[in-house]
């Protein structure tokens, strides 16, 4: 028997099956360091512990996507290392900061399954929740990829999961404490509150960033995502490394502090495609589109739904004419951020 | 109106305007590690907490540098996003150190403007202060910059701050109860005190650096410095960003630990001129010149001023024979630093 | 006299001799951060403090290969600057776990000496310790280079000190407190315990990542090891850096994870050859081979000693028919790691 892992096949997923995913990992203030020195990062609020106490919290949490990438990281051997494609998210929510010192760790759910017409691959969905050293869960998602079959074993009993569309604003968690009422707009960079923005309303951020081989591979080892495509250069004809979509996300995201420097922590995560791939080279740009706004229960704290799309282009048309992705168009994100009101 | 920050041009400056910079940010453990991993420094002062407090100081603090481009890094979205040129620095002074979990603001006040007989810029002085989150300022520097203006209004009053050539012995500021007393030189790196380098001696430091693009970039996001020519590739015609001067003025500096292993703290910044650009590929190399010496109160501490020179060549003439930088020298960099007598 | 440092030649050494080496370094969370940026690093104990306290220590210690690169970099500006070869490892152990905070400082005794026959040069061996800032032990190992001679002094007399081939299972130091007797398999991401594995057994670690400048010499400046070959592009014509060693051992021992998740931590180092030059753009694999086993007196606690081999093709001949490495071997290493029995 080979002591190798040599990930999971189609066949090997049945709905119910909960995987305890390997490799707990305690975060902490390096973490946060090599955050800020990968992805132009601002956000006031996971910058400094001053600004954070301001708001209420005891001290500047981990970003939200940190909790994110580690928690993803730990699922990619169950999930994706025979994944032909990751095919989309859904109803994903923070439901606790991440503070420096806590220890995470990361299960997921089989909720669904189904066989391509091919019998060479199929659709499984898993929803993966990540925990804290207490098990109080911090964030879950669901997330679906394309998966291949390796043997003959008759199509199992397609279960397709019902999935919200979009986070329901009445479903989304804010922190314990938060209070935007104090909130201080010349720290935190822009003066414009969540009443500023309008439904169908387009920023383009503006700044593009050039990436390097050496820096996604540095972050995506950070998670401990060790997807192979994302690390050896002889998979590929020219040498290059596919870059993790989470890569982009973050630096998308980040990018997006000029015009958004106020949407401080991402709550939700509605639904998101990596519509083209991304390579060493790229220059990486981002526009966002004001989809929602919504109350909270939490004093000065609001909601916004915001459209992230990375492209490696100017900004431009999203699709083509027949409906599919613009060839410049890395990622389409949908998520929800708090926003003071 | 766009939410995106377009930076300020020469006519947005008034003399005596304060400008708070946004984004505070504590900084810690990280970004120490990230210092020394980006940068070849050795300075046992800020190396070990053991040394450090050998040397009369609660803990190690972070690097004098590190607190300068922090400090630096907040004052470009409002400085120097529209800058054609960065002309100089003058009395800099390092006030209190910075201590992992500190929180630092910036914020900068204009001391001077003068617009330029095109009229299409002008120069812009702004002394800027860094403070941690107890309010109490750790660093203080002018800088001057060349902007571009935007309307037609008529030029402002000329007004040229009076400036320090350097600043004077007595007003350099030791850090509280530092104490070279008991210093170890063998645990430092080097057996040369204060009372062994004479002014006008010259020392190579020997070692150079190639430098590459993803590390350039982790550093200059690292100080939260966004000036998009530091990032975008699609900027200039072969691809090259254009490294941040502090990226220099870090990696000379260490390289000068060879040979100035006791010029333990920068406490001044005289001057400084960013001769010619730097780009992905040079060899940093650096040479400094001792150009003063003095004494302070504290125990054992004495005073080295250092013009420190960063070359991409072999070290070799400053200047040519019109007066102008040798096109291989990148930064004349004029400090105070404090060294066991 | 110069004030930089030409570093040490043959006629430097005697036998005898206690070298303090410079510069001690405290090292924390942020170095922890930065090594899981570096390496695919996944072992459990260095990654959760949870999992190391279900191990019976008080929190995750640094991993033991930060350790060794700390303490190695320390000898560098003394042991090796003038090396013109690194001829091999002995007698390496773990004395003690590094934890966050700890400083630690490096010295080396000269073990021996022998001048080659040319006169031109020599082999020294140095026994080199690391402690932390209670003066205890953390880790001590024997290594030998072949070093320039400088003057015309006679050869001094040979000394060869007696070697042990491989560090004998009953000297093995193992963690204060480490108990393996619950471990937790399916966190530590495979199932495989000692008893699993056979002498002789080989494992093929399946995965690769191609090694790009800005990583390695990130990677070695963090362990202040400032040797030129490694950072100086314009030291050889094709412009690429000679990579630190140990940047390789790191990337084989992680990738090793791969079917030795359980073989935690280093206890011993045995022996080790960089058996080619490794340079950016190599694909870095490894393969593992079982040596022996052995039981320690720590509950659930055993030892196997393994070969690890790092090429920078697909695995394959480890010598060539006339007795050396095969080209593609990049490093041939000898050590014992701590396995639940």
């Amino acid at each position: 028997m080979s002591k190798t892992n040599a990930g999971r096949f189609f066949d090997d997923y049945k709905v119910g099956d909960v995987i305890t995913h390997a490799v707990p990992r305690t975060v902490a203030e390096g973490e946060r360091a090599l955050y800020h020195a990968l992805y132009p990062a601002r956000g006031a609020l996971y910058s400094s512990d001053m600004f954070a106490q301001d708001c209420g919290l005891e001290s500047s949490p981990l970003d939200d996507l940190i909790a994110f990438h580690i928690v993803f990281g730990k699922t990619v051997p169950d999930v994706s290392l025979n994944a032909v494609a990751n095919l989309g998210y859904a109803e994903g929510r923070w439901l606790a900061p991440v503070w420096p010192g806590d220890t995470l760790t990361s299960t997921s759910e089989v909720i669904g399954v189904k066989q391509n017409s091919n019998g060479k691959s199929g659709v499984v969905w898993v929803r993966t929740t990540g925990r804290n050293q207490m098990d109080v869960p911090v964030l879950e998602y669901v997330r679906w990829v394309m998966v291949r079959k390796q043997g003959d074993a008759p199509a199992p009993d397609t279960v397709i999961p019902d999935l919200q569309k979009s986070v329901l604003p009445g479903d989304l968690v804010v922190p314990e404490g938060l209070d935007f009422t104090d909130y201080d707009f010349a720290l935190a960079g822009e003066p414009h509150r969540l009443g500023d923005y309008k439904v169908g309303e387009v920023i383009d951020h503006v700044d593009g960033v050039t990436i390097e081989e050496a820096e996604h591979m540095i972050a995506t080892r950070l998670w401990q995502n060790t997807a192979k495509v994302h690390f050896d250069a002889t998979n590929r004809p020219d040498g290059k490394r596919l870059i993790y979509g989470g890569h982009v996300i973050s630096m998308a995201r980040a990018l997006s502090f000029n015009g958004l420097a106020n949407a401080q922590m991402i709550v939700a995560l509605n639904g998101g495609a990596h519509a083209n791939p991304c390579f060493a080279g790229d220059t990486v740009r981002a526009w966002s589109e004001v989809l929602d706004t919504a109350d909270t229960d939490a004093p000065g704290v609001g909601a916004i739904r915001l459209r992230l799309v990375a492209t490696k282009g100017k900004a431009g048309a999203l699709k083509t004419e027949d409906g599919k992705y613009h060839p410049d168009v890395l990622l389409d994100l949908d998520y929800w951020a708090l926003m003071p009101t």
